[in-house]
C-alpha cells in the first residue's frame, strides 16, 4: 500500500506551518506519530523515501531523518533497505468511543478519618500549629547554608535509610537528659514526622486483618494508617488516667497511645496503667506504639516520662517529631526501637527508606549540638505556658455557653466540651471568620455516638487574639441549632 | 504500713550524693520511682511529710514537693490530707527475670528483595547514582536560602499535602515540552521520590493479596513496596520490546513497568506492546505504573514519550523523580494521575500525606522556572553520553571475558551480562576495591534461574577510572570459580 503523497505531505506542511517553537524534527515525529495512532496512516503503508519526503517539505534530509528513526525505535515504523512502512498496531477503539470509566480507589480508603486542612497558617487556633514566627531561622539558614557549602556534593547522594548517624547521636543525647530514655544510635530511625513512624510500625509488625488499638478519641493520622494497610481498628475508652484497658475486645496487634498527654484530652496515663499496659502487651505478643507529639511543653512539674523507658523489655516503639518543637513542614520525626527490634529492622530498613533530605539532617544536628533546640524549647515553653494561660482567662471571661475544658497542663492545644451542641458545624462557620478550631466528635470513631466541642489550639495564635475568637465562637454557638451530641 | 526513716532517707541521700549534673528534684523523683517500680517501697506504705522529708535530706521544701507532685501526677504516689501513699501497681516481673523474648517482624517482610547499600559515593560504578558533582550546588544554596529568607515563617507551617502549587507547575509546564504530557496542576503530586510513588499507588488502588506484575529484572524497590503491602508479585519476562504480555498468568491489578527505559535491560518498549498493555489495563480494570526514572537522559533521538501521553483514557500513574537529574538526598519526585483518578485521591489525599519540605520544594520551583534545571539536563546528557560511550570502549579493550553489553542508549548505567559466573560472589569482592556495580541476577524474582552479569552505574565516576575499573573486574571474574548461573 502506497499512500497518495498529497495527502500525506498536505497535513505534514500543515504541521510544519503551525510548529511556532517546536522544532521541525518534533513537529513531523508527533504529526506521523498521530496519523499513525488514529489510522490516517494505514498499518503496512510505505512511505516515501526520506530524501524524498525532505525534499517535498522543505526541510534537511538530517531533520527528516531523525524523525522517522525515532518513530522506529519506539515501533511505529519499520525500516529496512526495502523502505519505511507503518507498522502493524493493535486496532486501537477511538478516545472519543471509550466510555470514560468512573475511578475507584481502594475500598478500605472510603472510611479514613476526614483530615483537617492546615495549610493556611494564618488562621487562629489551628491545633498542632507550634508559633513558627517565634522559631529562629536566621540561626537555622546559617546552618543549613554551612552544612551545603562545608559538605558540597557529599550530601547530595543517598545517605543512610535510617538517617544521618551524627542527627541520631544528637537526638538519643536529647531523649537521656529530657525524657529518660537511654538508647544508642543504632535504636534510632529518622522518620518523615510522626505519621511516617506509625506507617513503618505497621509495615514492620503487623498484616492486613490484625487489629490495631487506638485511644477514642485519639489521633486521626494513626487511625488513617491503620486502615489504608487494611488493618481492624479498635477504640478504647480514655478517662482521667488515659487509655483504659478493655481486655474484652480482641486481642490487638498493635496499640497506639499518647500517654504523656493524651491527645484530645490531656490525661497523663497513670503508672499503674502504664504496668500493666506494658504487661499486658507482653502477655499479647502486641507493640504498644508511644506517640509522644508534644510532651517537651509540659509547664507544671517535669516533663512525664515515656513508657519506653520504664522498663528494659517493654515493647514499646516511641514516636518523637520535631513537626511541634521546631517547625511542621521540616518533616523530621524520629522512632526508637527496643534493641532487640533493631536489630530485626536493621537488614529490611533499606528496602523501606532510602535516607535523604541530608543537609536539614544535619543542620538539625547542628541545631541541637549547639544548643539552639534546648534555647527554643525553653523560649517556647514560656511562651506557650502563657498562652494557655491566656486562653483559659478568654475561655472564663467570654464563653458563656456551658462548657467544660480539658487538655492537661501542656501541649498546644485546651478542649472544650461543648454538650448539645454540632461541633462540626462550628468550625465550618469560623474558617469564616479565620479562626480554625478542630471538631472533637470528629477524633472519635464514631462521630454519631461522640462528645461534640472544639479543639483550641494556642501555639500559632498571639494571647491578644484570644477575646475576640472566643466571643466569636460563643456567638456561632448561641446562633447554630443544637445538633445531636 | 510505716516506711523506716533510715532506709528511706538512706538511699535518697545515696542518690543526692551521687547527683552530678542533674536537680536535686530530678534525683530525687527517680530515686523514688525506682524504688516503687522494684518493690522497695510497698504499695500503700506511707511517706513522712514532705517538710520532714526536706528536712532530713537537706533540700528546699519546694524541691521535695515538686519530685512528690510528679510523681502523684503519674500516679506513683497518692496525695491527700492525711498524707502521701505509694499507689497499688500490678505486681512486676523483676526485668532481669523476663526472658527476652524472640522479635519477629511480618512474615512477608521475609522476602525482600535485598537492597544495595548505597551510602559511600566515592564507589566506582555504583548504578543509580547522577555525578552530584556537577550539580549547581552554589545555585542551589542561593535560591534555597533567598526562598527561605523572602518567605520566613510562612513556610515553616503545613502546606498543601499534594505538595507546592508553583513547583507542582513548574513540573506540569516541563513534562508539556519533554516528555508530551499535557495535565494541569491537580494531576500532579509531589512524593518522595518513586519509591513513594509506588506506595501511594498501592495504597489508594489496591488491597493485600491482589497480584501486582513486575518487570523481571526490574526495580527491586517496586517489588518490595508490593511485597511489603501484602501484594502478590508476579515477574513478566522482558524482551527488546520491552515487558511482554503474559495472559496466562493471574490479571492483575496493578502493572509496574519502566517503558521508556526498562531497568536494568535498557528496552524501548515498542509502540504496539505500549497499546497493547494500555487495552489490557483497560480490559482488566488495572492500573499501569510508569516509572519513568530516566529517561531525560537519552544520547540518540528524542526522549521517548511516556504512555501517560499516548491515550486520553490510559489507566496508567506516571511515576517521575528529580533523584537522577538532581541529586538523590533531595527526595523529591512526582506522581501525574489521570484526571479521573485526580478527582477520586483529591478527597484522601491529606489523610496519607502532610506537604512539608516547603523551602526545598520553592526552591526547585525556582530553579526549573529559571532555566538552571533545562540547562543541567543539557550539560549533563552531554557528559554521560560521553561516559556511556568511554565505557563501552573500555568493556571493549579490557573485559576479555565473553560478555554481553546491554542497557539502551540512555540512562546512567550499562549491563553486562555474563554467562557461568556468580555475580553476587563478583561485587562482593569487587567492594574491596572500591568499585560497586549490582548484580544483575539480584534483580530477578528468583536469583537461582537468573541470568548472571553486571550493572554498570557511569553516573558518578569519571571516564579515567573505566580501563582500571574493567580490568579489575575481569580479573576478579576470571579468577572467581563459576558458580551457577
Amino acid at each position: 500500500v502506497n499512500i497518495p503523497d498529497e495527502a500525506l505531505y498536505g497535513f505534514l506542511q500543515n504541521a510544519l506551518d503551525e510548529r511556532g517553537a517546536q522544532t521541525r524534527q518534533r513537529v513531523l515525529y508527533h504529526a506521523l506519530q498521530a496519523a499513525i495512532l488514529t489510522g490516517k496512516l494505514q498499518p503496512q503503508s510505505r512511505l516515501p523515501g526520506s530524501r524524498l519526503m525532505a525534499e517535498a517539505l522543505g526541510v534537511s534530509r538530517n531533520t527528516m531523518n531523525a524523525a522517522l528513526e525515532q518513530l522506529a525505535i519506539e515501533g511505529y515504523l519499520t525500516r529496512s533497505r526495502q523502505g519505511t512502512t507503518v507498522a502493524i498496531l493493535p486496532s486501537l477503539p477511538a478516545t472519543s468511543n471509550v466510555s470514560c470509566q468512573p475511578v475507584a480507589l481502594a475500598s478500605r480508603l472510603r472510611q479514613l478519618p476526614s483530615a483537617s486542612r492546615r495549610d493556611s497558617p494564618a488562621l487562629q487556633l489551628t491545633p498542632g500549629l507550634p508559633a513558627t514566627n517565634y522559631f529562629p531561622l536566621p540561626v537555622w539558614r546559617r546552618l543549613l547554608d554551612t552544612v551545603l557549602r562545608r559538605e558540597g556534593s557529599l550530601l547530595l547522594g543517598y545517605g543512610d535509610p535510617a538517617g544521618e548517624p551524627r542527627l541520631r547521636g544528637a537526638i538519643a543525647r536529647h531523649l537521656a537528659l529530657s525524657r529518660g530514655i537511654h538508647c544508642d544510635v543504632s535504636q534510632i530511625v529518622i522518620t518523615e514526622g510522626s505519621l511516617e513512624g506509625v506507617r513503618l510500625c505497621t509495615q514492620l509488625l503487623s498484616q492486613a486483618g490484625d487489629v490495631a488499638w487506638v485511644e477514642d478519641p485519639g489521633y486521626p493520622g494513626a487511625k488513617s494508617v491503620f486502615m489504608t494497610a487494611g488493618l481492624q481498628v479498635t477504640g478504647v475508652p480514655v478517662d482521667e488516667e488515659g487509655l483504659s484497658l478493655n481486655m474484652t475486645s480482641a486481642a490487638p496487634t498493635l496499640i497506639f497511645t499518647s500517654p504523656s498527654h493524651q491527645y484530645p484530652l490531656g490525661a497523663v496515663m497513670s503508672a499503674s496503667r502504664r504496668l500493666a499496659l506494658l504487661d499486658y502487651a507482653r502477655q499479647q505478643r502486641a507493640w504498644i506504639i508511644e506517640d509522644d507529639y508534644d510532651s517537651e511543653f509540659r509547664y507544671s512539674g517535669e516533663p512525664v516520662p515515656a513508657m519506653l523507658g520504664m522498663r528494659d523489655s517493654a515493647r514499646v516503639v516511641y514516636l518523637g517529631t520535631f513537626s511541634k518543637t521546631l517547625f511542621p513542614s521540616l518533616r523530621i520525626g524520629f522512632m526508637v526501637l527496643p534493641s532487640a527490634l533493631a536489630g530485626a529492622v536493621n537488614p529490611v530498613i533499606a528496602s523501606l527508606l532510602r535516607g535523604g533530605h541530608r543537609p536539614e539532617q544535619l543542620a538539625l544536628a547542628h541545631f541541637i549540638e549547639e544548643g539552639h533546640y534546648a534555647r527554643h524549647l525553653a523560649a517556647m515553653r514560656r511562651l506557650y505556658r502563657k498562652r494557655q494561660q491566656a486562653l483559659r482567662d478568654a475561655l472564663a471571661s467570654e464563653m458563656r455557653v456551658a462548657h467544660q475544658v480539658r487538655g492537661g497542663k501542656g501541649g498546644l492545644h485546651l478542649t472544650v466540651i461543648l454538650k448539645g451542641v454540632n461541633d462540626y458545624a462550628i468550625i465550618g462557620q469560623a474558617r469564616r471568620y479565620q479562626i480554625a478550631p478542630g471538631a472533637l466528635s470528629r477524633l472519635y470513631l464514631d462521630p454519631a455516638t461522640a462528645q461534640h466541642g472544639l479543639i483550641l489550639g494556642y501555639g500559632n495564635t498571639s494571647a491578644s487574639l484570644y477575646p475576640g475568637a472566643i466571643r466569636t465562637l460563643n456567638r456561632l454557638i448561641e446562633q447554630t441549632p443544637r445538633g445531636q451530641a
